[in-house]
């Protein structure tokens, strides 16, 4: 299993007048965190794209279930439990500073060779990373 | 059926890298076309407030399919297809001029009486309005 | 003079727990504006794009008189009142419906040559169109 | 003078078509340098909110002289270099990992007691606090 976790708090200009972390933040905290865990890898998402790859974002989902508010310090788990192929598949959870998980999500990717501008298999240099968490 | 549909034209800022309109403004948009669907049905969002209701969000999904672009002019269209209860779900459809289907979504909010805090049926202006809408 | 204005209306996003539209919205707001203004010009910002121009912001000032809110329908006007050379400079006001100046602001970007990287002219085609504007 | 320092990773979905960090977030990576900067002085914005004062921006300028890009990781600098009254001045300056410095900008914000709805000096607790930095 590809995994991890970052710690992101939650901006003044991310809460709404409802006085909560707007929901429409959570795609982009979720992409910080993957990025996160790309980087962790050995492999940065930055040197992917450098290696001529981009990774659009085929599908997202969140389930809310409490709010974050204001200057809340989120951590944000990643899991990929599959080998990705064509396509990479995350999970994330969303939790709070006491513990509470306030929501879950998915959103599943896709590796594009910038040169063919086609779905392709990740670089080599990926791929060996990725030996070594998946059997 | 409660429905309608809205012109989001795609800032700048909205970009990413790529070179695309970045996946997580999809929520802030498909937010966007259901506020003129409430004001256009005669009860803005707005109104809904004033009368001690919030409605925050429970559940997106988004299933990207092609990108938009800097500058393109996007028709965001919303369907509510079953009466709301305590759940209101919206579909949405995202096109660009070309009438491409670039995305389809999903949210499912909850009216929430902020008085007492809890998940609770929508209030009777609003109801009177829905009956227009549904058998 | 080179002018125009463009209608926004403020998203559930862009507010913030204080209940305002949130003071750092206004550049994308000023940057959608100015890109209106550019596109009924008859030379859009996307065009100069793709004659091999960028246009980075240099400097940006804001002053916030009266905040806006969660569905205002707001009036941004735009104001470039010298001719362009390298630089060029637009000034801005926004209005609610009431007609109340809400702030007003001042961006100042610069015309680059993707060629060259370098600070340069604006290309002919768009000089053509100054050529309208200014004596 | 009261100073500070926060860290800033430029995400994905900050960027723009360009490849730079969008110059609409600063404004936003201003509000989280200052709200480090009060969190470590003891009484952080979220407290000062609990006790009835809110601080909206008053004034905004940024002068850009280099962008940054996807996944830098920013140091933002916070100078108060004046004891604030009614008025809070603060002095920004964005450096990227290479201590290149990318920007710097200024926001004047203003205390407003929410129970009068009136500017106001801050209240005592942040008074005192004050003690230990300025004369």
């Amino acid at each position: 299993m590809f995994t991890g976790e970052t710690k992101i708090r939650v901006r003044y200009g991310e809460t709404d007048k409802m006085g909560y972390c707007y929901y429409g933040n959570y795609p982009e905290y979720f992409e910080a965190a993957r990025s996160d865990v790309f980087r962790n890898s050995g492999c940065s998402y930055r040197e992917l794209e450098e290696m001529g790859y981009i990774m659009p974002v085929i599908s997202l989902t969140v389930n809310y279930k409490k709010p974050a508010h204001y200057d809340d310090l989120l951590t944000i788990k990643v899991y990929v439990k599959k080998r990705p192929e064509i396509k990479m598949h995350f999970e994330y959870e969303t939790y709070n500073e006491a513990g509470e998980l306030l929501n879950t999500g998915t959103t599943t990717l896709c590796f594009v060779n910038t040169k063919t501008g086609r779905p392709s298999l990740p670089p080599q240099r990926f791929q060996d990373i990725l030996d070594k968490y998946f059997d």
